[in-house]
């Protein structure tokens, strides 16, 4: 499983597939690219996974192959460079090992051991079936690829996504408490996908008892989408019988604690592989400060209030040099975009041992 | 001067010249754009004022025509499109209306005349030379396009930009004071930048007496640039004789005052046509609550504090439907950019009768 020698175009091609990786939606499944080359080295298909439900990587690929090639080409000469340690679990969509060796695919290359105990094993599964396997190619930009996702698998919790929608001075509501609606239709209906992506949402009493927000994912007209996170509500304080959070669908829960890793364990517990954060600010500063966020969108409504709800709440933080850093994220939607009148962020936290590139300037 | 009819190629090239405004620096002088039609409407060249001290933008489109065509070629059939009158003064460059008189150029349309005591007059001048000319084609637009210029200048004040330099959750300090540095050595490039192309930077007593800036300009190796602002410290406070602030250039003067607009006031008086707000919070919120900022220059750091300095101070703003509402600008540097690790965002306010887009959404 150590590093071997590598071709140039086997080097281009983990590159590629790390790009490509990144067209995918960050979440319960981690981000992958697959490329598969010929003999000569030659890029034949890509493939991604564009988010949890969707094909892996290499299913991706392989289906891209098939527009390419026809069904009876042999593939034996041909490699399988991929990001991650093909799977060898039946989850939503069948294990990726088996679908490699069922294609006649003769040689794989992957960056990245799978660490997670349900998908692991692929690479075995493969050199069982008489194909060669090589692995660490380009593994560090791999790990740092879904530095984030990694951590929360060995943390046994969720993935998750924080979304802020905020004025440009950093405040999410006036100081009457007025915050419907600073952020614009578009960046609304960002967040509603957003939603139907994730198994759950989590907001605090706080924003339940003020705004009573439904939570539900909703489409353009209003409509609720197929898929529903469950709702949650976590803090100390009563939901009323009447709530709109309640639904009637029995996706509601409450968890009496302030703490955000108990929210995120008892999750975990239900299956769910990614859960958004909602707010308000208090629970935002819970899960900023305890380092459990795993991505962070930023809606930026072109105003400015001045005085009002900061977005984030207390993090702790003293002095400039224990600032929570961040790092642009060009992952599924892009580091910035525009929706109506707004500008869209995204990051994610700044891996540990990567400098800021500000100390010392 | 009232609108006449106008052909789908005048209409296409005063388009033209209105986006091309935009490739121009906001600041003493309006954007400006300008083309040269022949006379079946084909575009021969464009040109745009890219900002106080270089060419206006008739002459840059003579320039750009002369490359183009043979110096002896009869131009008494070609349109000059601009957006804004053609101006009758000697400043830095020389008048327009004569120079166009001069490349014999037979036809003139602009957009907007010239509101300027100092500049107004250029259509007469054409038009005694016997050049056919024409205005109103896409006034509004032009008009909006320089709508916070025209405003200062009816003001009789320089035109302002702020810039504020913010974490992600709008704090420009730690909760311990400390703020060096939240962006990228090229985010204060950048503001270097203005600072060179304003005529007097502004900051507060506060600033002056916290961080003891030098607030010259100067280029990436640390040298002070050839170009540099009046440095204004308002406030009541003293500054200490050995503030550097103070320098040996005896570009340095102090307004006993709280009021912007006072100290607009004086620095008109002095000839400031561009005036740059630095900061901090307190005089940024001071400019911003006078309405007296026309364009806003925002680098945001990919960090968050949670708590400490809000960069805008309070607005006097207390509930949502009075926040303060802006636009992205496309000018010069455009909406926005990377510097750095930051990312910079270009604001200017919304004019007055554009709704935001968010009512009753």
């Amino acid at each position: 499983m150590s590093s071997q020698g590598f071709s140039p175009a086997e080097n281009r091609a983990m590159e590629l597939a790390l790009d490509t990786a990144k067209l995918g939606f960050r979440g319960a499944n981690p981000l992958v690219g697959a490329a598969v080359l010929d003999a000569t080295g030659e890029v034949l298909s890509i493939g991604y996974h564009s988010g949890a439900g969707s094909p892996h990587a290499e299913i991706d690929a392989l289906a891209n192959l098939r527009h390419r090639i026809s069904q009876q080409q042999d593939l034996s000469d041909c490699t399988m460079v991929v990001t991650l340690e093909p799977c060898n679990h039946q989850g939503r969509t069948g294990p990726c090992a088996a679908a490699i060796v069922d294609a006649g695919i003769g040689n794989v290359i992957y960056a990245a051991a799978d660490p997670t105990p349900e998908a692991t094993g692929g690479g075995d599964v493969l050199r069982n079936a008489g194909i060669g396997v090589r692995s660490g190619l380009l593994q560090e930009r791999a790990l740092e690829l879904n530095h984030r996702w990694f951590r929360a698998k060995s943390e046994n919790r969720p993935f998750t996504t924080m979304h802020i929608a905020q004025t440009l001075d950093g405040l999410i509501a006036a100081p009457d408490g007025t915050s419907q609606w600073i952020t614009s239709a578009e960046s609304r209906q960002d967040s509603h996908g957003i939603r139907s992506r994730v198994g759950a949402i989590i907001a605090g009493t706080g924003t339940v008892l003020a705004d009573n927000p439904r939570l539900t994912a909703r489409d353009e007209s209003g409509a609720a989408t197929k898929s529903q996170p469950l709702r949650v509500v976590m803090g100390l304080r009563d939901v009323p019988e009447d709530s709109a959070i309640r639904g009637d669908d029995g996706r509601f829960m409450q968890l009496r604690t302030h703490d955000p890793a108990e929210v995120l364990r008892e999750l975990a517990e239900r299956g769910v592989g990614h859960a958004m954060v909602e707010g308000g600010a208090a629970v935002a500063g819970a899960y900023l400060q305890a380092d459990l966020v795993d991505e962070l969108v930023l809606y930026l409504a072109p105003m400015l209030l001045g005085d009002g709800t900061r977005s984030t709440g207390d993090l702790g933080i003293r002095t400039l040099a224990e600032a929570s850093q961040w790092r642009w994220d060009n992952s599924g939607g892009g580091r910035t975009s525009n929706l109506g009148a707004d500008l869209r962020l995204h990051l994610e936290p700044m891996p540990h041992g990567i400098p800021s590139g500000r100390k010392g300037l």
